[in-house]
């Protein structure tokens, strides 16, 4: 099977018109088919901000009241979305912007309560369609996902995009032999969390019950490495974790931290 | 060549929810291969008011400063866009929204002063790509155009929607039996302004030039239909302008005004 690369690129990197820029450079310079999906930043919480529309956070959570969604779907959708998709072109990269509503691609449902806690117009994904996507793939195009879904029902509804990624690279693993990068600010998994060069260089499913035991992975590296397994048990041949600076270090495995399954 | 329906909306019908709606289940239920080009209606102006951005208008059009510009994106391409698609896909019509720079669909250049007036990030159309067009409506996707385009060296740019439309019925009449549907408040091309049942069925160019030296066509409606003779002259089949109420009474010809070769 071809490769295909899907990557997350974060807010921390979308806030910084620099650092996006060098990172949009290295993405359309990658030979191959390939994947982008964006977090959101923190320009919607200015723009409510500036709205007057306060935020309800539950959880390190964002709550998504109407107002909310609207401000979301302005902002990853359509601001967001769109000048990555122009910066893309303008490096001689052909790219298309899509949300989760634009040919079905992921189809979401509201969020039910957890533990008397209404998330509002959050979407859980029950399924990525990949028909349109692969349509784009195999035309070289490469496809930039807003972190908004839909419920076929015309909600539109905020999504993690962490788990669009993760949602999008199984989902194609049964076309593409598939690499899913998170791209964060930080250079991996780190040995030492106060330590930006002791990244972990591999990690497999022994290595990570040793080193949860011995405490040096904890706190939120779990879940994310725990969703990496899981990627990993879906189809996904490898997920990598690593700097957005270093993508294409990352990539020929010279950075960053790549979890496999052995 | 198989037909293909180009419609445009105007503003007034996306601000009003209810005549969107019902507009958009009409749009859905047309057989065929279609495409929706949509204006931007009152809500950027709204959001610029909001958000105290001074919207500045030379001759009934917005000078697009670079905060309105990242209104009207946000707007257009984001807000509006998605949730067109997302209402086109809960009612069974499987959509895809884009903008200009997605795709290089269309390509445009930044207006050059006019009489000494910068109109800002205005986007006047070089070239409407039709590949990646042609790609999705042969999967029986209805594309949804947002008025934004990019210059493919970055910059988006704000462009008018009815010029969009025309482009881009103009480029797909290579590929296509295209009809060009520009769909407003009014019933159509009317004999007597002040009365909206004197709708004159069918103008070409012999009667065009007629009702113009009776002054029954005047002022606005001239560059309208000048427009229309054109895109027949590239290549469009048919013109038709009414009402976005009667979508389908315009397409099978019991409503509206048809702009014909002859």
């Amino acid at each position: 099977m071809e490769k295909l690369y899907v990557i997350k690129i974060g807010g921390n990197i979308i806030d910084d018109e620099q650092k996006l820029s060098s990172f949009l450079q290295s993405f359309a310079s990658i030979q191959g088919k390939k994947i982008l999906i964006h977090g959101g930043g923190k320009l919607a919480t200015k723009l409510a901000a500036t709205l007057g529309v306060e935020q309800q956070m539950v959880e390190g959570r964002r709550i998504t009241d109407a107002e909310t969604l609207k401000i979301v779907t302005m902002v990853y959708a359509g601001y967001i979305n769109k000048n990555i998709v122009a910066q893309l072109q303008a490096n001689n990269c052909n790219a298309i912007g899509l949300c989760g509503a634009d040919g079905n691609v992921i189809k979401a449902h509201k969020r039910p309560l957890k533990n008397g806690i209404d998330y509002g117009f959050v979407g859980d994904v029950d399924a990525v369609n990949t028909t349109v996507l692969q349509s784009l793939i195999e035309q070289n195009i490469a496809v930039v996902v807003a972190p908004i879904t839909h419920n076929a029902n015309g909600q539109l509804l905020n999504t993690n995009a962490d788990t669009i990624a993760q949602e999008t690279a199984k989902a194609l693993s049964s076309l593409y032999c598939v690499e899913l990068i998170y791209s964060f600010e930080k250079s991996g998994v780190l040995m030492n969390a106060e330590d930006d060069t002791s990244v972990i260089s591999s990690i497999n499913p022994v290595s990570y019950t040793q080193l949860r035991e011995k405490n040096i992975i904890f706190a939120g590296m779990i879940p994310k490495l725990d969703n990496a397994f899981a990627a990993l048990q879906s189809g996904v041949s490898k997920v990598i974790i690593g700097k957005a600076e270093e993508l294409h270090s990352l990539i020929n495995g010279s950075a960053g931290t790549s979890i496999v399954h052995e």
